[in-house]
C-alpha cells in the first residue's frame, strides 16, 4: 500500500527549506485605495521629497530666529506683525529683520524666516506689535525640505505588506497605483467517505465538512482567496480527477483528510499519479501533524512548481499544520518577504508542566489569562478530533525537538491565532 | 471665535465612557463561508451535540477494554478480528467478547466495543488473530457523544468576532447562516484649503490628502468600510453641506484637519450647526491628539446618535488618535463586545529614557528590535507632521497621565499597529 512506504519524518525546518522552489504568484496593478494589506511586487522609490518646502510645524509666527535671541517673559522681544501666510498658498511677502508673519501649522514658511515662535509664547498688542516671550533657534518648529523623505530613496522593498501608515506615506507622495502580487488562490478539497456537506444531517459514522470552512477562513485571514471545492469520496479516480481540475485555477491545493495511515488512504496514490507530481514530504516531525504531505506539481514547459499540501483529517491537527506549515507556504506564494515577527505573539508564563512529544516538535494549544500583572498560558488539552479546545485557545506554544518538556512558571512565546 | 471657547481637556477614559450612547449598526445575515471576521449579532447556541456518536479517535481496533486487561509485550492478549468498520458508515456488526473490528480514526464505534487499541500496539497474525501488546481502559481512544459540545450550550456570545476555528466549529454543527452586524460605514472628509488630491502636484504651501488614505486603511484593518468623501475647503457652507450629506449614508463621520486652534478653524462651527449636533469633547488629554473633537448627531425621532470624530490634521497625530480613540469607537459601532486583549501587544524593554507629557497621556511611537533574547522598544521621535517615523514604527507605548516618564530598561507594553 503506497501510504505504508517508508518516508523519513522531516523536520519543520526541512519542510520550510523546500518552499523556495515554489515561485510567488503573478502581479497585478491596484489603486492606492485598494492597496492596504497587499504585498508589493517590487521596491517603491520616492518620486519626490517630503516636505517639498520649508513648513511650519506649529501654529505661531514665522520669524528670523536671531530677532528672538535672549527673549524671555521678563525681557520679551518685540516684532512687527506684517500679515499672515494663508494655508495652501505661497506667502505673499518676505519676513524682514524685526518682522513676523502669522503662520498656521503646515503652512509654507515665508522667505527670510527660519523659525516659528509658538502661539503660546507670544501676545499680539493692539498696535500690531508681537511680544515674543521665548527665544527660538534657527529651524525650530520648522520642517526642512526632504526631512521626512529624500527623493529616490526606497520607501518599501518588494515583498512588503502595506500597513495603513505605509498607505498614508504613499498618498503623501502622490503614488496612486502600485504593482502588487495577486492574492494566492487556494483550492480546498475535502476527501473522505465519512464527510458530508454542512446542510446534511450526518448519518452514524459521518461528520460535516468543517475542515474546508476552517482552513478557508485561515486562508482569508492570511490574505489568500479560498476556493472551496467540496467533498470527494475515497475513490482513486474521482480524487485524481478533482485534483487535476483544481491545478488549472489554483496556486495552492489543500487536501484535507486521507493523509493518515488509515485503511482507505488514497490521497498519496492519487497525488503521485498527477502529471509532473513529486512527493517531497510524507510525514513531518511535528505533533499534531505527522501525516502531512507536501507535493510539487510541475507543468510541462513551466519553470516553477505548484505546491499541494495534504492535511491531516482531524480539524485541530489540520488547523495547527496550517498555522505551522501552511501559513509560511501561503506567505511564500503571496510574495511576502518578511512577515512581521512581532504581530501575533505574546510572552506568558506556563501555568503547568508540559511533556514534549519524543522526536517531534510539539504544538500545544493555550489560553491566555491575565492574573494581576502576570500573563499565564493555560494549556488546553484534548484530542485533535475535537474543535472546542481550539476554539477555547488563544494560540500555540511549541515544545522544541529534543526538549523533554516545559516547566510550570517557564516563560514561553505564544503564537497567537489570527493575522 | 468658536474654536477658542473654553473646553476642559477630557481624559481618554472620559471619552471612552461616552461611547455607549452610540448604538451598534444594523444586522444582516451571512453565509458561513463569508462569516470569518464578522461580529455576531446575538448568541449562537449549539443545535446538536458533537460528536453525535461514539467515535474512534485513533486508527486501530475497536475492542471490549476488559479483554485487554493485563496485556503487555511479554504477555499479549489475543482477539479474533471480525472485519472492519468503514469510514462514513454505521458498523455492520457488534464486537462480542474476545473480538475486535478494525476502525480508522473518526469512525463510529461498533456496539459492544468501549475502547480502541492503537495500531502500533497490535500485530495481525495470518490466521486473523489480533495480538494486543498493551491494555486499554474503557473509553480510551474514544470520543464520547457530546464530549466536544453539548446541545444548546452557547457556542459564542453576541458581540464575538469569528476566528477561523470558530467557523470550523459552526460548520461541524451544520450552522450555515448567521446574523452578524453590518460592517460600519465610515465617511472620511478631509478639510483644509492646503489639501490637494493625490494626482495633483502640490503648489507651495499645499499637501496631498494622505490622511484620508491612512485613516481609510485603518478603518479597513479594523473591519469597517471606508467612504473617502474627498477634500472640502475651509469654507463654512461647503463644509456644513458636505457633513450633512454624509450623515445619511455613514455610521461614523471622520473629519481630518481643521480641529487645531488654527486661524481658519471652521470645523467646530460647521459641526455645531448640523441638525441635532452636540459637541461632547473638544480637547483630549493625550499627546498627540489634543485638538480631537467628538460630537453626537441625533436625528429627530431616532433614539441613538451617530458619532463624528474630528481628527488633528497632522498625519501621525490623526493615526494615533484613530488607534487610541477611533478604533474603540469603531468596535462599539461594529458591535464588538470584547476585542482580544492579547492580539496586537508585545512586551518589550524600553531602550532609552522617555519624558511624559505633563497633564496628558503620551503616546510614543516605537520600533521593536530583538537583540539576542531581549525585545527592545526603540522610541522613534519626530514631529507628528511627518509620516516616516510612523512608518518606521511597529506600535505605540503609552506614558500614563501623572507619570513623569519611563526609564531605560523598564518593561513596557507595546500596542502593535494593525489588527
Amino acid at each position: 500500500m503506497a501510504s505504508l512506504e517508508f518516508f523519513r519524518l522531516q523536520t519543520r525546518e526541512e519542510v520550510l527549506a523546500l518552499y523556495p522552489r515554489f515561485p510567488p504568484v503573478g502581479v497585478e496593478e491596484v489603486d492606492l485605495a485598494g492597496a492596504w494589506d497587499r504585498v508589493l511586487a517590487g521596491p517603491v522609490p520616492a518620486p519626490e521629497e517630503v516636505p517639498g518646502f520649508l513648513r511650519a510645524s506649529m501654529d505661531g509666527y514665522a520669524v528670523r530666529a536671531k530677532d528672538t535671541f535672549g527673549a524671555s517673559v521678563a525681557a520679551p522681544a518685540y516684532l512687527e506683525i506684517r500679515g499672515e501666510v494663508p494655508m495652501g498658498a505661497a506667502p505673499q511677502r518676505d519676513v524682514g529683520p524685526g518682522e513676523a508673519l502669522r503662520v498656521p501649522t503646515g503652512a509654507m514658511l515665508p522667505s527670510g524666516a527660519d523659525a516659528v515662535v509658538m502661539l503660546e509664547y507670544t501676545a499680539e498688542h493692539p498696535d500690531g506689535t508681537l511680544e515674543v516671550r521665548r527665544a527660538v533657534a534657527p529651524g525650530e518648529n520648522v520642517l526642512q525640505p526632504g526631512e521626512d523623505v529624500r527623493r529616490g530613496e526606497v520607501l518599501f522593498p518588494g515583498g512588503a505588506r502595506l500597513r495603513p501608515q505605509d498607505i498614508g506615506l504613499l498618498a503623501a507622495l502622490g503614488v496612486t497605483h502600485l504593482k502588487v502580487y495577486r492574492r494566492p488562490r487556494v483550492a480546498i478539497i475535502s476527501s473522505g467517505d465519512e464527510i458530508v456537506t454542512l446542510s446534511q444531517q450526518p448519518a452514524p459514522g459521518q461528520v460535516r465538512d468543517s475542515n474546508a470552512y476552517l482552513t478557508g477562513a485561515q486562508v482569508q485571514d492570511w490574505g489568500g482567496v479560498p476556493l472551496i471545492k467540496g467533498i470527494v469520496p475515497d475513490d482513486f479516480t474521482t480524487l485524481r480527477t478533482a485534483l487535476a481540475a483544481t491545478l488549472r485555477e489554483a496556486d495552492l491545493i489543500l487536501v484535507s483528510g486521507g493523509s493518515s495511515v488509515g485503511v482507505r488512504d488514497l490521497s498519496l496514490t492519487a497525488i503521485k499519479d498527477l502529471p509532473g507530481a513529486e512527493i517531497l514530504v510524507h510525514g513531518v516531525a511535528i505533533r499534531p501533524g505527522k501525516p502531512t504531505i507536501l507535493a510539487a506539481l510541475t507543468k510541462k514547459g513551466e519553470k516553477g512548481a505548484k505546491p499541494l499540501l495534504g492535511l491531516p483529517g482531524h480539524p485541530a491537527s489540520a488547523a495547527i499544520v496550517m498555522e505551522v506549515l501552511g501559513r509560511p507556504l501561503l506567505n511564500r506564494l503571496a510574495g511576502l518577504e518578511a512577515p512581521s515577527p512581532w504581530g501575533g505573539t505574546a510572552v506568558a508564563l506556563l501555568s503547568r508542566n508540559l511533556a514534549g512529544a519524543s522526536g517531534r516538535e510539539d504544538y500545544v494549544r493555550v489560553r491566555l489569562r491575565l492574573e494581576e500583572d502576570t500573563l499565564w498560558a493555560d494549556p488546553i488539552l484534548g484530542p485533535s478530533a475535537l474543535l472546542s479546545p481550539l476554539v477555547k485557545s488563544d494560540g500555540l506554544v511549541m515544545i522544541p525537538l529534543g526538549v523533554e518538556g516545559l516547566l510550570r512558571g517557564e516563560s514561553v512565546t505564544v503564537t497567537l491565532f489570527g493575522r
